[in-house]
């Protein structure tokens, strides 16, 4: 399908270049074919869009979740992180199905399509039907299985590796390539260090990223200095983790050296503040991180710890709170902040020509809203989509050139029948 | 007239009995005339609302902004504050007439109003015109002027007094009881000793209560001990300006000592999480305020440094910030924040009987939609307020007994006409 949007303000994603002006976009089935004054000779739009009242940007990158705990969200808060996950989550977790997993699943794509969202990264059980989901709503996702978490681990290493890579063959680059799969290593103090090398060396068996809960807590750290001697940054490097493309989502309380590792090894630190604030985590090194050239992205985790999966609130929270903590208000401007959120996202996950505004690149964008009062006047686009914009904002949702929102009605998702459907498997938790 | 809103979750803003389940509400005039399982005997409404899909909660309380503001919104980010402030928010604020103020604070009261504040306290200049676009909107405000922000100052100290008594006589207790009015002393790096003490001496005689900026930097409380010996809490003390009821915005950078002193004087401190952070002001010390039992409040500040004048933003940053600061993830749990932005803040404006959703009090309440995909499932009504509401989310907003906006639409505002008034208004500035 060929797709014109007219005079809308263009954000590029690319934090050294980020606005390009009121132009006219062109999509040319799933690519970005003409930004410009004009309209290309012989493109003949089957949908002609009026930009006027809107910003356009690249579909956000959600570059950690795990989606189907949206069915958990507002159920344990304020609460310690072992009251959390010991009395509330894991419980509910002993419930699962494939069925409450796909339904969840729906309910978080459907959040995520509602506030911008077009690409994810998910970890969780279940993840055929969570596959399902995605494929379903026409999203972009990287989808994580582990030898621990495919629930299979209990019949033996060879199986659940061949279980892995079942899925791997099933769904990578599968529909028309918007899936991509990866494998989990979920974290240092749930795998050893054989379960870290094995996870890694399917990974490199497969040419995949692998995507790890990294440095979330100080506990973590503390216990893996005391149990290794080394920090859990340093344990992945001497398992291999780091041989393959890494996906580390939180990388709180890391040291200079760690740092050094991370960027030497071109690991993604994905910066989730929501999450990590709220379960009194901690607060990630992340001005620290850009200056060294590793490349952060932003995540919303799961809404168990968050409450939303709403990109937007993570964008604002990142810029915000690392001004607050420095006590410097020029740190994470907000061209950076709207880079990490996208183009640095798309990178981690794998897409290649993704997550820019600009010709030739993937057509997954979005159109913020510039008409609601939050948004007016309109001074700084920029500055609009991540201080006064809110993912309620979101107007239009493009994901590889079809259209999956359009004046907040979803084309390709059932809302009442997701919001339903979503309820009544809550209540099977 | 009478309104009853039926089987609708009731939160209270009391922070120690916060939710009471599903009820009827009875609204009579202005006042809360019933909660309960049943229907008032002789109560005839004119109004019945439908409560299944919503949460009804004091309307927000946003206890210190400056409304005009929104005009400079996204114009000035990412910067120092002494660029921020000299080479932007100034030069502006130079070019300001009565009406570009009008037109400004319309669109701010627009906005607050559309996401569920429905009373406000307001600092800026002008405020006669202020006064008269709170009446025009049917809101509930409290409206600061000083002797040095009424304009009149250069006629000289006498002339200036006078002024800001007319405007006390005019407006305080105007508009059946909405209006309040109280004095403004800026801050003690704009008032020297004279001037709060001025300032101080017409509030004791007017009978008003105080609202300042204080402590919002590490280089004001830095200059002011430099230059008096006095941190700006001690300033304040010494001036008597601590000897009327006072509402501080900020209150950063306090020692144990400014603690003790706001404490023992019964001043309120405003929390401005976003502005503080955005401003790279620092975090104010609100566990240990609570602790010690000083009654905290919120606020947005201005949309120059915030960029929104959404109560919802500040209510969630509230309670996620200070677990992230402290590592403490029980601290301003959700029932505590939504009495900050609620009872406190109505208490600290000198609204009496506002603030809690109970009967006899003042009927200004919101109604937020739990049907929209990022409260699903609504697992704790509390929670969903303050972790995965937004403003957005506000259907339903009654001051004072009033319809303000229902289904999202105002009853008392042109919207397309402020929208219309505000863009052309920010371009004079």
């Amino acid at each position: 399908m060929n797709i014109l949007i007219k005079n809308v303000h263009v954000i590029t994603g690319d934090a050294n270049d980020i606005y390009h002006g009121i132009n006219n976009i062109a999509i040319k089935d799933d690519i970005i074919y003409y930004i410009g004054k004009n309209i290309p000779e012989n493109f003949i739009p089957n949908r002609v869009i009026k930009g006027n009242e809107f910003i356009a940007m690249p579909g956000l990158v959600n570059a950690h979740t795990h989606a189907m705990m949206v069915l958990m969200r507002n159920s344990a808060d304020d609460l310690t992180l072992e009251n959390w996950l010991f009395q509330n989550i894991l419980p509910k977790e002993k419930n699962i199905t494939k069925d409450i997993v796909k339904k969840g699943t729906m309910l978080g794509i459907a959040e995520m399509i509602k506030s911008g969202t077009t690409c994810f990264l998910d970890m969780y059980y279940e993840m055929d039907v969570v596959a399902k989901a995605v494929i379903e709503s026409g999203m972009r996702a990287n989808l994580s299985y582990g030898l621990m978490t495919c629930n299979q681990w209990q019949k033996g290493h060879e199986y659940a590796k061949a279980f892995c890579k079942d899925f791997h063959n099933e769904y990578n680059l599968a529909n028309n390539g918007k899936l991509k799969t990866s494998i989990e290593a979920h974290s240092v103090y749930l795998c050893d260090e054989a379960m870290l090398r094995a996870n890694a060396d399917l990974a490199k068996e497969l040419n995949s990223s692998i995507h790890i809960h990294l440095h979330e807590t100080k506990f973590e750290v503390d216990e893996s200095i005391k149990k290794t001697g080394l920090t859990p940054i340093k344990q992945c490097l001497k398992a291999g983790v780091l041989d393959v493309p890494v996906i580390a989502a939180h990388t709180i309380w890391v040291d200079d050296e760690d740092l050094i590792i991370l960027k030497e090894n071109n690991v993604t630190s994905v910066h989730t503040p929501s999450s990590n604030l709220k379960l009194a985590s901690g607060i990630a090194r992340v001005p620290d991180m850009l200056d060294s050239g590793i490349n952060v992205a932003i995540g919303t985790d799961g809404a168990a710890s968050n409450n939303m999966v709403d990109m937007f609130n993570e964008m604002r929270l990142t810029s915000l709170i690392h001004k607050g903590i420095t006590l410097d208000p020029t740190v994470i401007n907000a061209a950076t902040t709207i880079q990490m959120a996208t183009y640095n996202g798309a990178k981690a996950l794998g897409f290649e020509n993704l997550g820019l505004l600009k010709e030739g690149k993937k057509a997954d964008l979005i159109l913020v809203d510039t008409s609601c009062l939050n948004n007016i006047p309109l001074n700084n686009p920029a500055s609009a989509i991540v201080y006064s914009s809110q993912g309620n904002n979101v107007d239009t949702v493009i994901c590889n050139g079809d259209i999956l929102m359009e004046n907040r009605e979803f084309l390709t998702i059932d809302e009442e029948k997701t919001i339903y459907e979503a309820k009544k498997a809550s209540t099977l938790l």
